[in-house]
Formats: structure tokens, C-alpha cells, sequence
């Protein structure tokens, strides 16, 4: 007889929607009536394998709403990036609590340890529904037409950069801002997002699709400010050059500088301000202009709380939703998939967990301009729609000259 | 005869409703029969020097509206801080204009301007009307309750705490979040307002009126962390030793790096992540803790698009109208200045510009916790009605655990 217990968990960087699916789960299985407890494990796959659990099913459906609406994992999370061995023990412990259904909200790292889990179910010949659940702000899952995360924190990027723009109109000089994304340039490329009239900024974008080489970009530079007296920059953390060196470490080495690695070698791109800063220092030394100015977007961008998209809530909510009602209506594994049907509206499908698991979608050409330094329309038209209602707007004054007097 | 002819001007560093100030002189002069026109100087004091003037006369009350929604300064700015020689210039040219009124929205280093002008006008025997416009995120002006742009800038940084808290909640380190303030800790004692439950961060607060000793920041962020198992920390970019050194320029130079300085001599503290990557990098060395990561909010804080206090916005239009009021039915130049007068509303006065001009406001020590790592009750009554409504508010998960199977 089946126990009718399901479990629930958060991995990877958080984002501003993840509790929406999270609540999207929750109270869909709640729905079913052979579903006898709702368990979420604290700190994605590493609760579940110290057996870290907290019974759902006693919380209410207001407070889940709240938490619904609350940026961050609520069950909190991991960067662990189990082997297999590691999933082994997930399967165990799933198999000693009697979990039937287990859905994992993540990225590609927890798209592929879903398909692991699942594997080990059906070699062991145990009955585990095992359901991915998309959610990533760097938008990089491939079968998806955008992944949930990604409109929120696309959204914080385009109104940064339209703020950044009309600071730097009211005082001009060069300002570098730095965005998250280490493979895939798409949440750089929202910061096009935040410009309106054809002078503003962002007027040159870097992404980590193109190769960036220094010599060029200052040249970009130096062309941009002599046109307008000023230059903004959007730079994606992950820019690196023909070697694939990431610029962060080739510039540091320059100035005698350690960057931090993480266990699997990778330099840390984000938590710290360097890219902006060795920018900054390259421009004033070789350009000579004197007011340069770097940000780094950081953990803003990611957790800010207060700036959404409505679209990205909904979408967020339904992937959770239809997560349970394919595990509960169809009869395999895999992976929830945003398809757009409309301009704009969206449907969902679940794809073998194959197909998703481990991969990475990067920019497609055809949302990269010619030069390099630019998006495409047909980048606007993507992604326009998902920042969903109500985006501020700017506005200039268009009042005429007075004739000078003193010096006419 | 009276030309009829006004002189609006926007200084230093932009806010998110400096221009709601400069709507509120346009509006409320052009109901005065006698004013003939409304002009507006480009990029401050360095525009009317070089008479680059606007006719705010011919631009329509319906764009004037969503200019004062949009962030930043509509007329551009300047950092020129004018002396003796710079004021008799301006003043030159407005003789030459024949403008008779004269308002210039920034702070202290604005109301200084504003105060030699006059006097020149004074001494000139010419009839200008001089009134400085409080203006400035730092919360630093004397005489007022809170200067508008502080409540719009607190909003953002309570609300990136927030966020930045789930975020470290969720995946658990030390944050260290690093706030604008050379000399006033107002805004990054906002942090504080981001705060909701007591295990939440920022769980520490560095001010500049505390003098900041490394050994003790360092104990600190040890026993928080071992307390908590994380902890949030927010950050002046102002924090200085004991002898007033900026901690920014002490830990560059002990890993051999210069940090730049302006025409004052005064560090370059924004616009560069040195401070934030210097402490981290003191925090992973001295306690070994290994996630360790650092953001500094930059030019987010004041120019961000879509944060902001509809009470700040309110406030900085009503200054801007009462300055045109104070100046068409008072008798003299001053200040203006906001007055609390109830929990919540206020009022307004002018006061005499040497009172204000060139004077820098700290925070009170009724403000700052005996710790001197946290604020008090008054300072949390204080600033939470400037932040306005609709304030994001976080919510948690409260379900039962479960108990453990295998490892019970």
C-alpha cells in the first residue's frame, strides 16, 4: 500500500520566485487525497541525507501564500554537487521514509542529481516519481523557453541600469556595472532592457558568448565617451578570454593578485568587487579619463526583496503546480519545461530528464548584435514580456535653450 | 521693474526624488502671475557659470509629473564646490539674466553656495531671492528632521538587507554589505529596518561615528557566527581608525595598493568594492571562515529605478513648493527645512542659511546601542515612517520536523 508521502527541496542559488514553486508544490499535492504528508527537506540534498525534515502538511496555506511571496529558499539550500555515491544515499534515505514522490527545485547541477536519484529508484525497483523543477537566474537550462528566477532578476538588472544610466547622464563619466553570470550572458544582456531613449546606456554589453579582448573593449570605451561624454558598461562577471581565462583572474595576475577558487577550480566571479575594479583601474590608466566608476551587482540581484515580476511569480507557481499533476497523472520522470504559446502567454510540458540533466544553454546568436556589444531586437521581443507589469519608466525634461547673455 | 524671471539648479549627488523638488519650484512658480519665466541651469553651479540654461516655462505640467517620478537629477549636476571667486561669478550671471529668485536643490556644500551668493547679491545691493532645497541621501543636513533622499535611500538599503539575510539564511557565510556614508551613519544604519525577526542580520552595524578597530570587528563577526552559524553585516564606507584614517585606504596599503583621492584629498569610498573585499579577505584569513562574500551597494542605493518612499516623494515636492511660497511671501533667504510634527507628519520652515551651510550632521548617540554595532528603538521609530507603504515584508516557514529514521 502506498505511503503517500512526497518531499520537496531547494538547491542552488536562491532567486526571487523559488518559494513560488516550492508553495506550488505544497499546496497542489495537499489536493490529492492519497497524499498523506508533504515533507521539505532544509538545505536541498544535503537535509535529506542527514534526514532533515519539516512536515508541510502542518503549515498553513495562508503563511505558505507569505512565504510564496518571499524571495529565497525558504527550506534554505546547498551547493553541494552530489556524485554518485551522494545519490545513492539520497535514494536510501527516500526509500527509508517511504518517499514516493521527491521534486527538486534547482538548476542543471540539481536537474542531473534528480536523474541519478531516478535511476537508482528504478535499478533498485523501488516506486519514486522523481520531478525536476526549473529555477535558475542565469537562465541557462536548455528546453526551456526561460527558466523561473531568471524575469525577476532580468527585471532588477533592467532597472539598475536605467537608474545607472541617469546617474551617470546628471554626472558624466564611465561607469562599469558588473552582473552574475558565469557561462550564460543572458541576465547581463536584460540590462539593454533599461534603455529608452537611443543616448542612454547601457551603450556597450559583455557577455561571456563573445570573446572579450581588453585592447577592444577600451577602444569601445574611448569611442562611446568621445560620442557622448559618457559611457556605461554592462559586463558579465563570466567575460574571459580566447584561452577561456576568465578577465577577473588575468587582470588580478596583472597586479600580483590571488582570486579564490572553489573546489572544482573555478574562480569565485561573484561576492567580491574585483572584475569592476580592474576595469575601472584599466580605463583610468590607459583612457585617462578621470570619473570611472565600477558596481557590482552582487547578491541584489538575486535577493533583493521588492522587485518581481508578476509573470515570473505565476510561471514560478505553476511549474510546481504542474510538477505534481504530472507526477500524479502521467507515469515517468523528468523535468518541467516552460513552452511559449503566444505573445505572451506560456504552457508546460515534462521532458526526459536526459535532455536537461548537466547542460547548458548559453545566448543564442541571434540575440547578440553583429558588433558584439549589443542585443538584438529579437532579444527585446524575448524577453520584454517576462518583466511582467509595471516597470518604471524615465523621463526627460525636452524644455527649450535660453540665448546666453555674458558668452553668446 | 521686476523681470518676473526664476533660476532652479540641481547639486552634488543625485537622489531618488531630487526631482519631485525640482517640479514642485516649477509648478508652484508658474501659479505666480509676475513670474515671466522659469529657467532651469544645466549640471548646477557650472552651468549657470556657462549659462546653459533651459525655459522650464515651455515644458508641460504632464511631463514635468513623470519627471518628478523619475530617479535622479532631470537637470544633470556637478561636483563643483564653488568658493569666493565661483559665487561672484554665478552671481554675475544672474545679474546679467535678471533673475530675481534663486533656488538650488543639494547639500551642505550647496547651502554653502547658496549662502555666498546672497551675500554677494547683498553686498551688490542687486534684490535676489536666494533658497537653498535640502537634498541629500546622507541624512546630514542640520536643522531638519531627515533631508528628502534619505527615506528613498534607506528604503533600498532595508530592503537589500532583507533580501541579502534570506540569501545567507539560505545558503549561510558572512555577507558583508557595504553602504554610502563618508561621515554619517544614516543610511547604513537603515539596514537595520530590514530586520524582522531577532535571529535576522544585519547582525552587525558599523557606523562612521564609531571609531572602527579591526581586532574587535573581528571578534565580533567570530561570535556571531558561532552564535548563529551565519552573519550579515552592514558597513559605512566611512568607518575610519582612530586617527581618522579611512579603513579603506589602511587595508589597501598593507597589501601594497593605492587607493585613488580627489581633488580634496578626501578617498575615493564609492564606486569601487576595495572596502568590502579587504574585509573579507581579513575575515577568511583571521577566523578561516570559507564563505565569505562581499557587496557594495554603489550607485544602486540613490539612482536605482522602481525603490522608493512615497512619503520621501511627497516630502521632496512639498519643499520645493515651499520654497517658491517662503520666497514670494517671506522677506528673506534661508534654508528649507523639514519639522516633525506628529507620528507621522510634518511641517516646514526657513531657516537662516548660516545655520545650515557647510555644517555636517552626524547621527545623535540616542541613535547608536551601546555596542555600538546596532541601533536603537529611537532610531527604529525614527526611520520607519520615512520609509512609507508597501514596504516588502519576509515571511518563514514555521512546520514541525520530522523525525529522523535511519540516524533517529
Amino acid at each position: 500500500m502506498p505511503s503517500g508521502k512526497i518531499l520537496v527541496a531547494q538547491g542552488g542559488g536562491p532567486t526571487a520566485v523559488i518559494n513560488q514553486s516550492l508553495v506550488g508544490v505544497v499546496l497542489e499535492s495537499r489536493r490529492f487525497q492519497h497524499v498523506t504528508r508533504v515533507y521539505g527537506a532544509l538545505h536541498g540534498v544535503r537535509g535529506i541525507i542527514n534526514e532533515e525534515f519539516v512536515d508541510l502538511t502542518q503549515e498553513t496555506s495562508h503563511n505558505l501564500e507569505l512565504v510564496a511571496a518571499t524571495p529565497s529558499s525558504a527550506l534554505g539550500s546547498t551547493r553541494d554537487k552530489p556524485d554518485i555515491a551522494y545519490c545513492q544515499q539520497i535514494f536510501e534515505v527516500l526509500r527509508a521514509h517511504e518517499i514516493e514522490h521527491f521534486f527538486y527545485i534547482g538548476g542543471n547541477d540539481s536537474s542531473d542529481t534528480v536523474r541519478i536519484v531516478s535511476e537508482e529508484a528504478h535499478k533498485a525497483g523501488y516506486p519514486l516519481r522523481c520531478i525536476h523543477i526549473p529555477k535558475t537566474i542565469d537562465n541557462d537550462l536548455v528546453g526551456s523557453d526561460h527558466t523561473p528566477g531568471f524575469p525577476s532578476a532580468a527585471r532588477f538588472v533592467a532597472q539598475a541600469f536605467a537608474g545607472a544610466n541617469l546617474d551617470n547622464a546628471a554626472l558624466p563619466g564611465v561607469y562599469v556595472g558588473v552582473v552574475m553570470g558565469r557561462h550564460a550572458g543572458f541576465l547581463t544582456a536584460a540590462s539593454a532592457l533599461g534603455k529608452k531613449f537611443p543616448d542612454d546606456g547601457p551603450h556597450l554589453i559583455y557577455l561571456p558568448e563573445r570573446v572579450f579582448v581588453l585592447e577592444q573593449f577600451l577602444a569601445d570605451v574611448k569611442a562611446t565617451y568621445e560620442k557622448y561624454g559618457r559611457c556605461v558598461i554592462a559586463v558579465s562577471e563570466g567575460i574571459h578570454d580566447a584561452s577561456g581565462e576568465p578577465i577577473a583572474s588575468l587582470l588580478a595576475r596583472q597586479v600580483g593578485n590571488e582570486v579564490e577558487r572553489d573546489a572544482h577550480g573555478n574562480v569565485q566571479l561573484s561576492g567580491t568587487g574585483a572584475l569592476a575594479d580592474l576595469l575601472c583601474d584599466e580605463i583610468k590608466a590607459k583612457l585617462g579619463i578621470k570619473r570611472v566608476r565600477g558596481d557590482t551587482f552582487g547578491y541584489l540581484q538575486r535577493s533583493f526583496i521588492g522587485c518581481v515580476s508578476d509573470v515570473d511569480q505565476r510561471e514560478a507557481r505553476e511549474v510546481g503546480e504542474k510538477a505534481v499533476q504530472f507526477a500524479m497523472w502521467g507515469d515517468r520522470d523528468g523535468s518541467v519545461a516552460i513552452k511559449r504559446t503566444g505573445f505572451y502567454s506560456v504552457d508546460y510540458e515534462l521532458l526526459p530528464l536526459t535532455e536537461v540533466a548537466g547542460k547548458t544553454r548559453t545566448m543564442e546568436d541571434e540575440f547578440i548584435s553583429a558588433s558584439g556589444t549589443d542585443v538584438t531586437d529579437a532579444f527585446r521581443l524575448y524577453l520584454r514580456p517576462l518583466l511582467g507589469s509595471g516597470m518604471p519608466d524615465a523621463f526627460r525634461l525636452r524644455a527649450a535653450k535660453v540665448a546666453k547673455v555674458l558668452k553668446p
